[in-house]
């Protein structure tokens, strides 16, 4: 596989993480229908943009899987090149693609996004937050330190997912379902923290468009993904022990 | 395979599709129950109807995948043309066997929702719309042109994932599980655009019944997901390189 | 494998469906918790139900698919030996196994229910019903015809799926989510309309406790289910062509 | 594999159960955003819950699966050792590595849930319970029996399920998805009845902090599982038939 290949790949696999993960949230966490002349609110919630969000890497992971690896998440590629899965000469090249492809995404959701009158990119548009801020930051104001933990806690225990379930030993094929669901399972618990991250890409392709306080806190969800992804890269093999690759 | 085999088969794969899909929104997005005397909404949502649309395809898949490659969506069948998957002389007769499955599926979803008193054709019946209407477009109001560039970009992933999960290099007996999940995905993030189509056969099986503005909105529900498909087809063998089928 | 083994895993199985599915329902579809004061409603509605449901099949086909078939299902047993697929000098033994098993589990359900003091099987205890009644009937009053209706073609499909999942030709090891998921999908289409049966042991099993009205309609939640899955027996051959088994 | 990577494999799964299980209904199972001036309620409600719990499951049976059998849960081993599929040697100490995994995903939850203002750990922090107390105790108050009761029979079938799923003759690769998808199942039951266990461990992590209350009910959370666990592990051998293993 030629690595523009594998670049295209992440590309189009980020930006379609950012769209539907981020595109559920913007679009229908919350819809009005009218029922016997009463507002009533069908909308997916938390839990539909917590399937959303994992579904974009399940469907992808089985659609370029055999490209890229679908990493589609800068964390993801260091948390595997520490691992000794991944060549680190190819995080650079794959981290840019993932930025590009975040940001795309994000650019598009918000073309279809203001279509609607109502639509502003400073009701927050799906970016990532810390701390009890009166614009922006934790969507349930959840202190620095906590959205710290959070974000670190949570991408390591994706990073063990993602190098268990793509281990020799696991059974093969499978490993879409584990990681995709894995994520998933992530948004479940962490959503009113952070809006949760676990990827620096798909924090910063919304934050570009809302600037500002996301802009500013941007740099906690670059830190605490690859802390958590690293550890996962070192731990992994002493847990699982010989056989890891 | 005979044809007449396909062909039946696309036939009541998209029965499946429009009757489910469609069916679980008209009949159980929103359901009240009385719960110490207070009418409470416990009805499925915009995520059930998600998960519906889905469900209708993965169940399919497994069914009747070895009969016609479970296409049951005139866009589908033209993206794997496109993508040298599918022999471009089937497409004319499978499109037909959908719209068939559609229109009959729609009907049949007719004669038991209008086994409730409130129910009415006039209210929607799950058609596809776009734009700010006093009756029927957009559920979200979304314009014209949001919903133009939200039906194009959806298919084109749709493909992508149906291209990728097919792929030979991908793990086998899959496929259904990242096709089915991905028309759940698509839903999460677009019912509130334009009650999400990316299929001209399951837009065009309701439309029937409703008549008027669903008619006259069609085309673009007919025009989107084709050229989004095709953009697919053009683009994933150039993605996926060498290896594609 | 011994036919006592195979009625012993048709009796837990059927028990499973019958508690688990209904217990959904009974226990946990609407809940509330009190937030700041006020109560809120946190209960897994229909879709949830929807889930349980079809997880009680999913569950059940891996673990005991490879003792009995997991057919659950006085209706799934006369289809699959219309179809061909299962000896009839098994469907009674089966049917009768599945009956006591779904009795016993809504027997089982009632005790757990019953521990708590608003209970009353009077309440409805997950029965199946068609009509607009004061006291039980379709949840959604939808007429007889509707129910009959959509029983019909609801069990036709459930028949379709499990007959193209378990064919030679679909991918080995995937029937149990196909099928599984689409019965949670069958749910989420048709709960407000009959409470949703596709299921004669399903249906037996509450009435019983219930009594009334929900054993002078259980004549249609044996009719329907049983011609529904007739009708797939016979048709599936046929849409499939040759390699059907 | 040695026995001290298979205790860290418990350990870290463990962890990620009860953090992540009781992380989705501590921090997101109620959550308000403000759309147009007016709270409304988008949480994961209990139907996330149920599947934050079973994912937890599903992702590290595929992650740790191959390390140490992913038990999770000394009601799991037990039974395990009882049905002839664990060494008895081993329950021990896979005890001890479970419950030290519960208590610190516990510790680690409760330092980001203090991240925010209104938490305190008295208003339950997910801790299982009983019969209808003024605080703690059942959630939907049902005695003492009715949860026993409960706990017994969802227990005997999670692992039935898990005894099932791991026969040599059940398909390959599947059984973490029955497996995890099981836990959800019977979290969709049971949570209104006792917050739902079937997992020791799991009770007594949050327990540890609630202190009180919780502590003096944590004996029910042992006895009912692991009773129901030893049923199922004397019975499935007998329903299965020869080939159990």
């Amino acid at each position: 596989m030629k690595l523009i290949n594998k670049l295209l790949a992440e590309f189009f696999g980020t930006f379609w993480l950012v769209f539907g993960g981020c595109g559920s949230a913007v679009l229908a966490s919350a819809f009005f229908a009218i029922e016997a002349q009463t507002p009533i609110n069908i909308g997916i919630g938390l839990i539909g943009v917590s399937f959303a969000f994992g579904l974009t890497v399940l469907t992808m992971a089985y659609a370029i899987g055999h490209v890229s690896g679908c990493h589609l998440n800068p964390a993801v590629s260091v948390g595997l090149a520490v691992g000794g899965r991944h060549p680190w000469n190819e995080v650079g090249p794959y981290i840019v693609a993932q930025i590009l492809g975040g940001v795309a995404g994000a650019g598009v959701l918000g073309v279809i996004a203001s279509g609607q009158e109502d639509f502003k990119f400073s009701d927050g548009f799906a970016a990532n937050g810390y701390g009890a801020l009166e614009v922006g930051g934790s969507p349930g104001d959840y202190s620095m330190i906590a959205c710290l933990v959070a974000e670190i806690v949570l991408t390591f225990f994706f990073l063990m997912i993602i190098l268990g379930a793509t281990d020799k030993r696991a059974p093969a094929g499978f490993a879409p379902i584990a990681i995709g669901f894995g994520l998933t399972l992530i948004h479940l618990i962490g959503i009113p923290v952070t809006n949760l991250s676990v990827n620096p890409a798909r924090s910063t392709g919304p934050a570009v468009f809302v600037g500002g306080w996301a802009i500013q806190q941007l740099w906690l969800f670059w830190l605490a993904p690859v802390v958590g992804a690293a550890l996962a890269g070192v731990l992994y093999p002493r847990v699982a022990g010989a056989g890891n690759d």
